[in-house]
């Protein structure tokens, strides 16, 4: 058992009933390794429509894995005896563009009109950077990654929009190279760095203040290596002021039976 | 026809003709688009197993496309109808170490130990660059590559050694993640790049000051991105001080019926 009361290493299924059971309410990172781990956007199926096509606009920062029906609670692409309001260890419910809540379980807020939107996240190319042999100073640090908001401009759909958010990790130049050539192969977790080199030049003034996540060192002969960020469909349904939605707390993640590498092209 | 007397866009066939004739003694970047253009390396027997090795043990600088047997001037694997001592439009042959002449012919030099290596050359990733739309900066300008002898070790093998020789394209960031996945491709053409940004971490203290080529801008916002280079067997070749060698001149190819296509891993 480890601090959050799951299994080390247990299967995804573990992970979810313990978050279902409330005896994990804690972050997900690190758990049910080797498993696809996944941001959520619960939207009424009135905004459900406009979010899908800003998804499809911007598929790099916002790479869709599944999307349910209306009203499912289930999603089998995801995983078998889940349950999509109960398994995540902590929610956010916004009302009016407003964080209202953070609870442990929707279920009780369930409507049969919500779509449940899940997109990769960095965690898979992070697990197959490290594999390579890659060192990730965040990771090394136990902090969490760098974000910051660039001058990249998404390309809006009905309410949503805005300007990316990035996440940043410094690597030597011969890092950052097959960093490229290993995160290519995961489109569906961001891809392919977005930019490498002079922060400015993707409107990043400081990178010693990150807009989210930890401050991190870029060593002397490293390169800040740029990735588009989950964050950023957060940041975008926030700014869009909805009525009603719900999404994961940062980092409390919806584990899915997908392993990391099935999301491999090749 | 083009300055060198040879139809522009001709076929692969026809520039090797062209040379054999005698009608075609310049270079032949452009000539035959489409086809691969190689590198030649030739020596006798005795020493052509040490650079066998040589290469087999550095493939990013000296990426084997085709070895002949002994003394064979044809090679089906590059081209049908070819003759290795006539169809490049000048040589370089080297005595003891030393450049001794610069012939269009070989013929009259041939020996029945002459073993022939033929190593992929940067004109095909560049091919593969423009077509996805990368400017680069020595075709806008005309100019050779700038290339650089960096402190990067080989692998020696018999008597060849040293350091690696690098080219260096400027590009604009999102421009050398684009190249280093389209180059990924092509692993016998010297592949991804190997370095990009600060040029001292590789040991080149002056970009404007190129070991060989010409030097091009590097302007604002704009990495310099560093390929392993052909020139490098060229040099380990020369440092080798071997009785006798043969090998193209520098930019006059041996033009192949290989597509570049072809060499395309995926």
């Amino acid at each position: 058992m480890n601090e959050h009361g799951t299994p080390a290493g247990g299967s995804a299924l573990a992970v979810r009933q313990a978050a279902r059971a409330g005896t994990l309410a804690g972050q997900t990172a690190g758990l049910a390794p080797g498993f696809v781990q996944v941001n959520l956007v619960i939207l009424p199926e009135a905004d459900a429509a406009a979010f899908l096509r800003f998804c499809t606009a911007n598929p790099r920062p916002c790479p869709l894995l599944a999307v349910s029906e209306p009203g499912e609670r289930g999603c089998a692409r995801l995983g078998a005896d889940l349950d999509i309001a109960r398994d995540v260890p902590r929610y956010r419910v916004f009302r009016d563009g407003a964080l209202s809540d953070e609870p442990t379980d929707v279920a009780g807020l369930w409507r049969d009109d919500l779509v449940t939107f899940a997109l990769g996240c960095s965690f898979t190319f992070e697990h197959a950077l490290l594999a390579d042999g890659i060192p990730l100073r965040h990771v090394a640090e136990g902090r969490n990654v760098a974000m910051y908001r660039s001058s990249i401009e998404l390309a809006p759909a009905g309410p949503f929009g805005g300007a990316m958010v990035v996440s940043m990790r410094p690597l030597a130049p011969a890092h950052a190279i097959r960093a490229v050539q290993i995160c290519t192969r995961y489109p569906q977790v961001h891809g392919a760095p977005l930019h490498l080199g002079d922060p400015a030049a993707i409107g990043i003034d400081d990178l010693a203040r990150p807009d989210y996540g930890e401050a991190v060192t870029v060593a002397d002969g490293e390169l800040p290596v740029f990735w588009a960020c989950g964050v950023t469909p957060q940041r975008a349904l926030e700014r869009a002021g909805l009525p009603f939605a719900i999404t994961h707390s940062p980092g409390h993640m919806l584990v899915t039976d997908i392993r990391d590498h099935e999301l491999a092209l090749m």
